[in-house]
């Protein structure tokens, strides 16, 4: 994906920071950057690690090599055929999934292959994603006897219910701009545009006050998960709190003498 | 909007009664019809009026000027940087954003030009939008250091959730085609057609029993945010209701003998 | 819809077996196939019957004649015009609607015709839908006033609120084109094609370990009730007691050996 020469360039997962945007690449790309136990622990440790780190503004989860994620380690899973291994498994990657929404930063997923199974999810569970038209999104694990109930969770919480059972009774490939249609994707671009565009809509995130991104992607799972009524009131205290930090006073002072506001972060 | 003399053409908020469709119109123009303090008083004033008012079928939300509504008022917001003051703000949004859902009537957003963060809340918030193809929709209290919380409520209930992400995030504009296919409103045509297509609209509803369409509307957001065994319980025995309903047994027999209804509204 | 002749044909219901895939065809064609008591009552057993038969792996509900279904029989409803009889009615209408996402086997709705009221309901509670391009949908209930409160609670679970509102209030039909943008069905074909298409998305499901298929159905109608937390919980066992089956086994052993699975259903 870079042609910039990195410290332990053949690790599990690199990292790559530039001006607020931090760049996880899965790089197992012989085995198609699949999800394994320790794959898992891996993402789970970077992403604790940015979560504590003020530096980091936008996070773009990418692959190395030909498919950006092709979903669990089918090997290792035979490989420890018992109940507690399998179920260690899931909770480990149901873990690290709900830390994509929990992290104070926003992550954009970005597609340029097959996202398949479990890789399907992790595009589906990244508050954004962009896609090359070359991506393609598969729930492919009932072609080997294993309906993908976890990445279920995420595809219908994406797209309508009969569109999301298609998938995963199928298990039939979809192309970016079906996936766009459907809300799995927000951008569909040509490969060689795939760096630029996620560039832009990265940089248009870290151009924001990280301190109302930070609680508004907060209150945006938060309320998703309520009535109404309770939305409303959870998300309010949450605009009124906003409204009273500097960054808002500035923005709104800047947007009344029409010049650019300069954030303080707080 | 109209050639018609009004009384009161200065009051913030002008009602206009014609044939069962009340139209209220925000007429604050040079405000970009805001939805300061005093406005969202106005406005609430206006829905309690209406709801006890059984000659109202259906209700149009319009806006003055060259915006449909530009959310709040950013100037009021920073003469008052207390935070009691945007607590019983975004109180007194939240309430009459709700109160649209609690009325009786349907309410149709009638967008002719830009709808700003709360005013994209409050075209979300409608049960019905008409948007002219000069409309457009951004959610942009994120550039002003503001994230849209509370319009991220009715947003992420009218498209997916990764597109309403995109828009709190970035703060860019949508147009209203793109708008249509998300979900946030319901048709869209020229702009010199929009008083006929939301008259249309408007038509089709007064043409229908009122009390079918009170009993209706009050089951459809009730019955939204309960799982699917809750939701039959409770719609069917709405349906039992409306069944034993004079304008059922009329509707029924007028079908049955090929004739034109005439509702009683009981 | 069939040249072969069948025993009991003039049956309100006919039952056809081929190969896994079980054909309910509504056989009131002159009745526009509505959903009378009796269709309900016939239609419960049916697929209680289903529900037990381990041989049958896809069910397909289609209509005899012109239209698909016409929704609840107005007359019946009009000769029973008592508060208790019409509450008999929708629960066992929702009893039945109900039983379509609880049955272990997927059920695609094969419309080929127009799709009203109930009937219309019926398709947004089937798992996936084929339509022709002939096919059309209305909760057209409203039109005789009665508001389609059941249909709603499906119509609303497949597409955005402010799109099924607009079918609810106006009682005005949209196209099998239109109906798939939505996500109320899956798939459209000419309607000479319906019938292979049918077979294909049938024949696709067929070919997977049904002990996937009905241990993914059950939990996929189970986790879209839940929050994020609660649904991955629930899911990862479920995918880790799947994991543990012999079709899964058999399936990541055939998939890694580059070999067709066979399955063996548990």
């Amino acid at each position: 994906m870079s042609a910039v020469p990195v410290p332990n360039a053949d690790a599990m997962l690199l990292r790559h920071d530039d001006g607020g945007v931090t760049t996880l690449t899965l790089n197992r790309p012989h085995q198609f950057n699949t999800l394994s136990y320790e794959m898992l622990e891996t993402l789970i440790a970077a992403v604790d690690a940015i979560a504590a780190d003020d530096s980091v503004r936008v996070v773009v989860l990418a692959g190395e090599g030909k498919a950006f994620c092709a979903g669990h380690d089918l090997k290792e899973m035979r490989g420890n055929h018992e109940l507690e291994f399998q179920q260690r498994l899931f909770r480990l990657c149901s873990k690290f999934m709900m830390k994509l929404t929990e992290l104070p930063q926003p992550v954009i997923a970005r597609v340029h292959g097959i996202a398949t199974a479990a890789g399907c999810q992790l595009v589906s569970m990244c508050d954004l994603a962009v896609a090359s038209d070359h991506a393609r999104f598969a729930v492919s694990g009932i072609n080997v006897g294993l309906f993908c109930a976890t990445p279920g969770v995420g595809l219908s919480r994406n797209m309508g219910r009969k569109q999301a059972f298609e998938m995963l009774v199928t298990g039939d490939f979809i192309d970016a701009h079906e996936a766009q249609r459907r809300g799995l994707v927000n951008r569909v671009v040509a490969l060689d545009e795939l760096d630029a565009e996620v560039a832009r809509l990265a940089a248009s995130i870290v151009a924001k006050s990280p301190v109302a991104i930070r609680m508004g992607k907060q209150m945006f799972y938060k309320q998703l998960e309520m009535g109404l009524d309770g939305a409303y009131q959870t998300a309010g205290e949450t605009m009124a709190c906003n409204a009273m930090c500097e960054d808002a006073a500035e923005g709104m002072d800047a947007f009344v003498a029409k010049r650019k506001p300069q954030w303080k972060g707080r």
